[in-house]
């Protein structure tokens, strides 16, 4: 069980980046933005501002040489991951801040990244439906549950699973009261209008729809994972 | 039924502002900015940073004064709404974009702005679950649902239902087809780990700590709401 005292201030971390998938980021936000005692440092290479894949500009905080020890980082993911499966400087900030962090907590396709840095390695991990079959070239076990805790490590589904997984490490962090807490004031009792939002769900027209504009970039990842599995360039 | 057809290219516009709830502009901007043919414009007075209630900063696109008219008027809220209650530049424009704009869409106590800008006279509206109680003040009759649609007048319950609530534009915009092709495409198939994203739902003590920490704000809300009915200052 962890610690649910406030004493120790906490340093949640996340990583935004070009093209990033912006709700990977800001869903979670949201939640931990708000956890009690712990400040949210939102972290890239530089301090200009990054634009997410569908336009929104963000600004982040720190630039990762100069992030401290995480508590928690968050990796979002988004289109705009795959240009950095292979970047060096930010594999490794992944890689060196998971060695000392609490908690390493990826969104979507942020879990591709989390497995560049070898973190996927034997563990149970989800991504995105559209890039579940990616994880096991990472060494990953595929789950289909949206959000998957193994040990210090928290995948969640697509872009709006991170506020599930939010609150997951919310209630990790802090306790369960504490989450509920932040569940009320940010009113998540969602009611979809309708229920599409999974393959299992969706109308069969849609899901073809949703996986004809998806499968190149879909096969773009796969690629990637079979060049990472063939001989890690990292 | 709206038309279906994607031939004319939508402008959706989002107000930002000081202390706003990111929350209450991304989820709607994770769904809005997925519309076919559509762009999506953020807004403020100037063209500097905007910082969310949380530290969070946002870039605006274009300013009030330049914006075109929109199809769809995103107003989120936050407690920085407390601040533009008066504030003629901003009320102004949120009243002249309605005059034009195909929906007004508010999220969380951004319904409160509306109602300054005299657009929930006469309407079923909604707000955050705290705020409920101000919105007779400005004319509206209180619905609990977490999305309400009166006409061209969307509103929504707390921060996260504002992604029920740009579904719902979504497909008011575009179709039921499209609408579910977004859903699946951002994976909106939430599972909340607890169920306290009510008052109803939440344990009491929950409840308790939650309106403990936001009576001083509703309570300067209420006021505003019994000056603006006893007359107008807009």
């Amino acid at each position: 069980m962890p610690a649910t005292t406030t004493e120790r201030q906490l340093t949640i971390g996340g990583l935004i980046f070009p093209g990033l998938d912006q709700c990977d980021f800001t869903g979670p936000f949201t939640a931990l933005s708000r956890v009690p005692n712990s400040r949210f440092l939102t972290l890239w290479k530089e301090l200009e501002p990054v634009t997410d894949l569908n336009g929104l500009r963000l600004l982040p905080d720190t630039t990762l040489r100069e992030a401290p020890q995480l508590d928690v980082l968050l990796v979002p993911g988004g289109k705009g991951q795959e240009g950095l499966m292979t970047d060096e400087v930010v594999i490794s900030f992944i890689r060196q801040q998971a060695a000392g962090a609490s908690y390493v907590f990826s969104v979507c396709t942020g879990a591709l990244l989390c497995g560049a840095a070898g973190l996927l390695q034997g563990r149970r991990a989800t991504t995105h439906w559209a890039a579940l079959d990616v994880l096991p070239y990472y060494g990953a076990t595929v789950s289909t549950e949206r959000v998957v805790v193994d040990g210090s490590l928290i995948t969640t589904g697509g872009i709006t699973a991170g506020i599930d997984g939010a609150l997951q490490v919310a209630a990790l962090l802090r306790g369960d009261t504490v989450a509920q807490e932040i569940q009320l004031d940010i009113a998540y009792d969602p009611h979809p209008i309708f229920s599409a939002g999974s393959p299992a769900t969706a109308p069969a027209e849609v899901l073809r729809a949703v996986q004809a504009r998806t499968q190149a970039l879909t096969d773009r990842r796969l690629a990637a994972g079979r060049i990472y599995q063939a001989g890690p360039a990292v």
